[in-house]
């Protein structure tokens, strides 16, 4: 397996001190920042994060910030989500798109006030496409990345080691809501999010140096826990159904491809980039979408698109774009894109991975 | 040393079949997508581009097509260097800027046509932001990424390989000029031009499938030329002093600041972005600027942004962000951005690395 090559450009993280000495074994980058992907083994990872408590350096999870007096116009400009039920302490799961409707990124958008806001982003530059429209429309309002890493808690017991270090208040935190919390002396903003299944917060640590002392007083506070470093898991995402910008959906998809139809108000959401594209896509339904696929046998890593074909045939029907071993469902569990001729409960797929075809089956549900 | 792991998001290229078999040692991410640094070891590299011919998968240079009426009027736009005289078949280095005059990306830029230029770009998602001015102004223009891939043929028997592949014509190509070659049938993009001082070319590879075949055709053609699988190498761009963007120069700095002001015409330049910004800059002149530092003694890899400080005194000064141990100058050979009361040739530094301070030299030019 080839290392990766140190480079400023590849940015550390504030917590990178801590994920070396927790003794990270292999990366990705992503927003041209180091993620870690595996700390034990992938299974390992996997189990710990099923029966105990995990802190993530996903500071990955760059903001974009925007703040002025129009803030809240460029808000509703980016997203075709209706947003005017959006108050300061929520966070909002916001699919963003281009004119045509493809998916430029999708995250976590935070109200902190009426005229500042901050989308915490998945993988690509979205800095340069707020940047670009908020210069191009004059818009009252400055773009910038802050110095904010959010540090994630999950599992089983990320209620009570949160509670450790944060007060008993944040137990009372509900799903996609965020409040301040005292940390030796420092308000920190902790939203009852991540990108796992098993519940858990993320803190949106402000200020590098801050970072540290965190990562530490959480691992101390949750020995007793076997609290240990983890990272978002491959098993227990596809398991769960958390798509992956990038991998299950790109510009070349829109919401309603991504089962996100339902975060897109075309109707309301009066002036959002896409909004004529995505009000056709509303009316006809996609003619392909996001599954669940089950897939038989042994499976390669999937570090390409597999063409789904019909079995015995030579006719390409989607592509299948992530895929795992799951010890606790017993199959692979895999996430594809598959036309609407195909993507009913129960039909016979296969998948052309390069290790040869295998047999894949459409799931009604992913495995939760 | 952690390895990198394996996903559709970071992309492979047409090319990594053969970068594979060739026994890739270590990888970094640009662009999202599979950068190799390193074969044999990041020295012998080092040694075989000065002595030989290598054959570099580059993909991660990315294009940024733009197509339409408004192709030209977009243009200008984005680079505050005068465009008026470019012509099909020319590459202008171009530096971009937001509206500040922060750098946004260093691309080379290919005119096609009059309405028709690919921006072949550095680390950043340049597209977002071309896609954001070019939605926001209603331009009409599309803004796209090609299937297109650089490979590139670097190293003093760079003119002799290129000319077995595509006839003698292509040593006639003068810098920063391309023409149209047949290779089996197709007719290619060949430019001189390359991210290495050694000389060479690189043939904008469209359509994936044609990827494999040429790679395959230059290491066949080169054996006597001992041609080898290569890549953009650390110490020899340092020595030559090729700016990395994300390493050397981020969206904090001006191009006056990266030694880049001879780009900008800016008075002439109607129309560009950040133009305001830039002839106040261009007026007085940069405080701070990019230099070429030789550091005694052993050093680490440089992962993250070294201070510079005055020798002695706990006054920072500047920021030390690429370093490399060089055989042929027998020094560490780097790249920092320095406060202009210490940029003169022979002041001396303190760089501040993870392993505690060493001894810099500004020098009064980069290794050449």
């Amino acid at each position: 397996m080839a290392t990766i090559a140190p480079s400023r450009r590849v940015r550390r993280t504030p917590f990178s001190d801590g994920v070396e000495a927790a003794g990270v074994k292999s990366y990705t980058v992503y927003n041209r920042m180091l993620l870690p992907t595996v700390f034990r083994s992938v299974e390992e990872d996997y189990h710990h994060l099923k029966s105990a408590v995990q802190v993530w350096d996903v500071s990955v999870e760059r903001q974009v910030e925007l703040r002025g007096p129009d803030a809240g116009r460029l808000m509703q400009m980016l997203t075709p989500r209706d947003l005017r039920g959006m108050l300061p302490g929520m966070c909002y799961y916001v699919p963003l798109v281009d004119g045509t409707g493809g998916m430029l990124n999708d995250p976590v958008a935070l109200m902190l006030a009426d005229d500042r806001y901050w989308l915490s982003i998945a993988d690509s530059d979205l800095l340069l496409w707020v940047k670009g429209l908020a210069h191009a429309l004059y818009l009252d309002v400055i773009v910038e990345e802050p110095d904010v890493s959010p540090l994630a808690i999950q599992g089983p017991h990320a209620d009570e080691l949160a509670s450790r270090i944060f007060g008993d208040a944040v137990k009372d935190l509900r799903f996609f809501r965020y409040g301040f919390f005292d940390f030796q002396g420092k308000q920190m903003l902790v939203a009852r999010s991540g990108y796992s299944k098993q519940g858990g917060f993320e803190v949106y640590v402000e200020g590098t140096a801050n970072g540290m002392p965190l990562w530490n007083a959480l691992m101390e506070a949750g020995k007793d826990l076997d609290v240990y470093a983890g990272c978002p898991n491959l098993i227990e995402r596809i398991e769960g159904g958390l798509l992956s910008y990038g991998n299950d959906m790109t510009r070349d998809n829109t919401p309603h491809e991504c089962g996100l139809g339902r975060f897109c108000s075309t109707q309301t959401a009066i002036g959002c980039v896409g909004r004529d594209a995505l009000l056709r896509v509303a009316k006809e339904g996609p003619v392909k979408q996001v599954r669940a696929i089950a897939i038989d046998g042994e499976i390669p890593p999937c570090d390409r698109l597999w063409n789904i074909t019909i079995p015995g045939k030579d006719v390409v029907i989607g592509q299948l774009t992530s895929a795992a071993k799951s010890p606790d469902f017993n199959t692979n569990v895999a996430i594809g894109m598959v036309r609407m001729t195909h993507w009913d409960a129960g039909t016979e797929l296969q998948i052309e991975t390069q290790d040869g075809p295998r047999r894949g089956v459409v799931q009604e549900n992913f495995w939760l």
